[in-house]
């Protein structure tokens, strides 16, 4: 593993290696870098959550943090992403975390530099990092993939997430149904549509996709849509006893879930930051490992 | 202490407790924090001044910075701040600083959150660090505050921290004097308004408020100002021996204040800058005394 | 030395000192401050890579890094920099670096201020550490700027570092010679100028110059430009065996310089970027030497 552009390019083996290396930072077992070594944090669209998550996960393996923002325009343009990467590496960057808002730019990039990348969310929904810790979360709570039963609820047809996320958890060997408004369903999955009634009592995983707030700005839109496809506080009580609910974040209280709900006990929402943390010094270290 | 929202909560033995702290840290006796404690500093509100104070007094008592602002238009919305403390203290956070442009969320949020917060200026004009690092500079130089005189002048009525200082200055013993333009008089203080030229003889403290510098584009009505109400050299050479000059800052040379009397010996502004760093220090380390 | 403010402030020997003391950082001999020291970066206009250059600079020095950025617009305005500077100075900065529209400023404050200033890029093109960075380069190629011929190529006119590099060019005994379209010839450079196919001939440094991107946006013109005035790799190929290519960056690949020729074997332009953090560490570590 040199870079980390897409879940879709790690194995089962890569994923269970991430998670158990997750596992030993969790118990207490972080590598720490003694070297001066610099990551660069270059995101090129705002992000509060994932931004900081990774400043934390790079100061607790020691690392020290360039910060690289998109108020110089000049980075946004695609031609010189290359540039900029190759610049940063040569004032000593190890690593370059990069969300920006094309896909396909990373993956050209990252066969002609010498630094590891890390895919940080690009404009396709790719976001590796977040589906690495969404599965050490899940990991977590049950100790294995297999046979689970994972509900993904939202807009599936918009959100690559969602396809990248249920192929991950097929290969793990879960089984993967979907929620979804008939209009935001995706006609490449044409099988394992379920109701969201149905979902909550069939799931071991209500994994929430995030709704963007644009799309309802009419609080009685919200209302309809929390009671037609959203978790409700009704929903949450019907679901298995041990059964989760996750969500990526940011969400909205209201919307696509309960406010109750976000804090209730079967809710893993904020178990998800604090895992993202975690997951992100398990990759940083994977792909640092040489220099420790 | 778990929080610091407000001047107004503080009892006095609660104020001279901190002044005692800062106290001690300018004389070299500072805590360092060895753990790795991460500090968010959440300026939603441009400020250089007061960020960069905080920033240094995080650093000098060895935490780690999280720096988040106000480019995400996402954590200017009321309803979120809430979820983003929450989520800066799940991936880490032991003390959050806010600037903020409304009162009113900060005391609602510190009711529910587990990490202290300090508010570091609002958009009702509450600055708690600065008014204790005015009443630092204050007792540096005279060692009380027992039947001092202080004389606040500018815009009191479009200030609510000539409220809040001088609410705290008489629970401290001292009187309080006024100095303002008829229109910018507070009616919900009638007494004690002197002119600017009795003020500059009776204060041991001359404590010039900050005038919004939008209110003051033509140079003739600063000029008039001067003249009418700021602190003029002529002036200055009237004021006792051993009475002093404050200003929060930033000041405008030549509008509020004269620009020889910014640097002049009865100036005490530049120390105030370095007292805001020593003070901010002793608060962070007062609500962080169960990290040491 | 107690500031740097511009190239021509500084003699021969000055020149020489600073590349010794780099050459003694390359070699791994820096000096390390132990002490809490911070540097405050003021960078009022965008920019990725001298601010990051600086930014790993001053950390392998061990210095502790506060950093101003633009948004705050009360710091743009001209009358009140002096006033940002000393209050970073106040708040414990030990140096400012400060990269700003007018030059002129500067030198204003620099006459009035305790800390030391390092001028990184200024309105009228004065950014004496790349200057210096340039000079690093060529001396660590040859050993010496004696007889040396250095090509200067682009906008002469409008470029004020061609102008303030020749010159401290010349005083350290090198030739240089120019290269531009008439239109960006200089007059008060009467002489010394020959066409780029000369100049690839006899020059052992070909400096190619910025070309600012806003006048070329038609990329006929751009193809226009790279054929009668640009570093094709027909005339590279024309160079001398031992000389090498220059660009301060960021460079356009296309325009003014074949993009294989900016990774070629004669190119130093990633070798610059490097050497960028070495000399500034130099700069740095001769302007707080008193603090080591």
């Amino acid at each position: 593993m040199k870079h980390l552009l897409s879940i879709e390019d790690l194995s089962s083996e890569d994923i269970h290696h991430l998670i158990w290396k997750a596992e030993a930072i969790e118990r207490g077992d972080a590598p720490e870098f003694t070297k001066k070594i610099f990551a660069a944090n270059i995101f090129l669209e705002p992000s509060t959550r994932t931004k900081n998550s990774f400043v934390v996960a790079e100061r607790r393996l020691g690392l020290d943090v360039l910060d690289i923002s998109s108020e110089d325009s000049s980075l946004t343009k695609g031609e010189s992403l290359y540039d900029t990467v190759k610049t940063l590496y040569t004032i000593s960057a190890s690593l370059c975390i990069v969300r920006h808002s094309q896909n396909g730019i990373l993956r050209e990039i990252a066969n002609k530099v010498e630094v590891p990348i890390i895919n940080a969310g690009d404009g396709t929904g790719q976001h590796p990092t977040q589906c690495l810790l969404d599965l050490y979360t899940i990991h977590q709570e049950f100790g294995t993939f297999e046979g689970l039963k994972v509900a993904i609820i939202g807009d599936i047809k918009h959100s690559r997430v969602a396809r990248s996320n249920s192929e991950a958890l097929r290969k793990l060997g879960a089984e993967v149904y979907f929620v979804s408004k008939p209009e935001w369903q995706d006609e490449g999955i044409a099988e394992n549509y379920v109701s969201i009634d149905e979902a909550v009592e069939l799931a071991d995983v209500v994994m929430l996709l995030r709704i963007q707030h644009e799309r309802h700005d009419h609080s009685s839109e919200d209302q309809n849509y929390l009671q037609s496809y959203g978790l409700t506080k009704e929903r949450e009580s019907r679901m298995n006893k041990n059964s989760i609910i996750m969500h990526p974040g940011p969400f909205n209280r209201g919307v696509e879930i309960d406010s109750d709900v976000v804090d209730s006990p079967k809710s893993r929402i904020f178990k998800q930051v604090a895992n993202g943390v975690t997951m992100r010094m398990a990759i940083i270290s994977e792909l640092l490992k040489e220099e420790l």
